[in-house]
């Protein structure tokens, strides 16, 4: 229970704009339309050609159809136009796109003062040197950076880890299952299947990017372990993740449809992992670390069927948690980590948290 | 990551009152001593016989000796002229006593503007209009009630449940282990030893209170459905609740002393469930359950060795959390759900939360 501490008089005191109409922005569209929502203005959206940007207010649910409709052109500065021009006080960018172009904007809207809340990994799952810019730049313009989206979908495991950090409690060990489509496939290969079907399946469902190789190699999984330790504190870097790719040297380079043909190219050897696996009483999971001396790794790792990530189903993230105060026993944060509607979700508490937290 | 959105201009920002001395609030005076408190400023405690106070601070480290040798009368007044007198912008009663006439005064506290962050579970986790007395206080004072330590010893799973209402999306079902010291005892009840036997460590460890029936009996457990449950929005009084006890009639109502010679008398009938659950391959677990229907329940349960309570070890609480954007999936915490070092974390993050909130 919490009441907020100043509450605000201004009608439009939170304005939004949203770039990404993808499956992640239209669930967030649809939040935007539910009583949960208000206090929260949309005054632009924008998907990658079109946008549209109204001080006054846009309908969420008619934002399709004005996109459709809208002929102005591509571009970030007439969106931030539309959220001075709306008055509020907290005025925030939401990013529910995978653009590099938009990530690296991130720092300039937050040291102009706009909050910027993100399920976009590429501004603070890179390099260390463009998150330690995008705290100072937070810093800067007296603005948060809300990023729960961008791991676990908006399981609790960055609010946790920053907790037990600003308390003093120091991370030693963190292990995982960060990746939903990854679980989804190691869950489900049990051998009766050549794990190149399961991955048509998984990609079908939507559980994979369009490009099923950059769950495979490991990349995403990297950017999410790299995410986690920043926000433990500790200071890694992309080089100091061992990444173990499923891609085997052959597919890495070919264009994506040359990908799509070529999946049954994955079977031999994954298969013999599993045999050998199975043979010695354990299952292959997806799984990052890391370790006690700050060492990370991401790869496919033979566990024993009483392991907690051997228990997972569906598209289930599993966060262990091993800090100086929960060094017995883990703290644990289990449950599906993809999906539009739960990521979504996780944008819409970043705002509300917004919200309440600054002052009108 | 976040940057707050105000700063503080003046040093002694945040002002406290300690009420407890016992295990977790002499871990939360060792947290206090700690940089991570920095900007936090004691200005008085109190344990049931005695109270220090100074406007100008109290050293945590020397709590225990100034109580010692303290004169001054038990009176909260006067530690709430202390907290007055500090002229800090943000003024906190911290309650780590168990104490139902401390409890009794929160909301008189809230309503004066008085941030409250609670260990105890006597406010929350009782009488219905209790706590939407507290609620209505809490907004009248503008101020915010932390309870993080009153359920999971500050697991994120309050926080979850909040952030999940506020954003729209329906508790469903609720499942778990919810008493550190009952986990501990199913996870080592395997008819090797008897359970008085058990029970008898458990004590010794300091798992149990000192009153081992408090445990037994499921009241507490029931305290924390019922906070979990209205958390999430479900109006859940005491009569709500089905608890089950494991202490039976002739042992109630008899006094401590009397009880701990007479432990024995459990033994008989816990065993006989013990061993049926075994001969159909289960084990025994003290589950609480809050189901689609509104129904609540609290007591011991027969459950299959592959259901998740029965793989918990040491004192693991677990929550599953079954919503409707977390349906075919619960989300699930698990970790340690008692200890004073993670209580007093708990505490520790509730209050940097508040001097995080509030503008100076
Ligand atoms: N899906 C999930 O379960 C999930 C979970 C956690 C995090 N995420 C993250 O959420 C983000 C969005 O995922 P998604 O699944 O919604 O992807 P998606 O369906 O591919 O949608 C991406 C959207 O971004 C738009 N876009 C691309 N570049 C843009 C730019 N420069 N300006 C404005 N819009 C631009 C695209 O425009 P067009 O429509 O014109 O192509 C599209 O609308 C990604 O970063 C993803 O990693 C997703
Ligand atoms: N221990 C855990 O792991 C844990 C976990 C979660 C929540 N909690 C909760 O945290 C609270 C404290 O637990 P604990 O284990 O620290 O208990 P404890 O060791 O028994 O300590 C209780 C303290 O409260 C003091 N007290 C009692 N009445 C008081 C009053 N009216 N004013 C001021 N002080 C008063 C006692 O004073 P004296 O020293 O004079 O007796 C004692 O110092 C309880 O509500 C408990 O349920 C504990």
């Amino acid at each position: 229970m919490s009441a907020a501490p100043k509450l605000f008089a201004c009608p439009k005191d939170t304005a939004i704009v949203l770039l990404g109409t993808g499956v992640v922005g239209c669930a967030l569209l649809r939040l935007l339309a539910t009583p949960a929502a208000s206090g929260l203005y949309l005054v632009g959206a924008a998907n990658s050609r079109r946008q549209i940007a109204n001080a006054r207010g846009v309908v969420p649910t008619q934002v399709f159809a004005a996109l459709g409709a809208s002929t102005l052109p591509r571009d970030d500065a007439a969106l931030l136009a539309a959220l001075d021009a709306s008055g509020a006080s907290c005025r925030v960018v939401v990013d529910a796109t995978a653009s590099g172009e938009e990530a690296a904007q991130h720092a300039a809207w937050l040291a102009a003062g706009f909050h910027v809340v993100s399920a976009n990994k590429a501004a603070t799952g890179e390099k260390l040197s463009a998150w330690q810019d995008l705290h100072r730049a937070a810093a800067r313009g007296a603005v948060s950076y809300g990023d729960a989206a961008t791991v676990g979908a908006g399981l609790p495991v960055l609010s946790t880890l920053r907790r037990l950090h600003a308390c003093g409690d120091r991370l030693l060990a963190l292990d995982g299952v960060f990746s939903g489509s990854l679980s989804w496939l190691f869950n489900h290969f049990d051998g009766s299947r050549p794990f190149s079907a399961l991955l048509r399946d998984a990609r079908a469902f939507g559980y994979t990017e369009p490009d099923p190789r950059i769950d495979l190699g490991g990349a995403d999984v990297a950017r999410k372990l790299l995410i986690l330790a920043r926000s433990a504190g500790h200071a890694l870097d992309v080089a100091d993740v061992e990444i173990e790719s499923l891609v085997p040297p052959q597919l890495r380079d070919i264009d994506m449809a040359d990908f799509l043909n070529r999946m049954e190219e994955l079977d031999g050897e994954i298969e013999a992992r599993r045999a050998q696996a199975a043979r010695e009483g354990g299952v292959l999971r997806f799984l990052a670390r890391l370790d006690e001396r700050g060492r990370a790794h991401v790869g496919l790792t033979q566990v024993a069927p009483t392991h907690p990530a051997a228990r997972l189903a569906g598209t289930d993230n599993l966060f262990a948690l091993t800090t100086q105060r929960y060094q017995v026993q883990p703290l644990v944060i289990q449950g599906p980590g993809a999906g539009p509607e739960v990521t979504a979700q996780a944008l819409l508490g970043d705002l509300l948290t917004l919200r309440r937290n600054v002052a009108a």
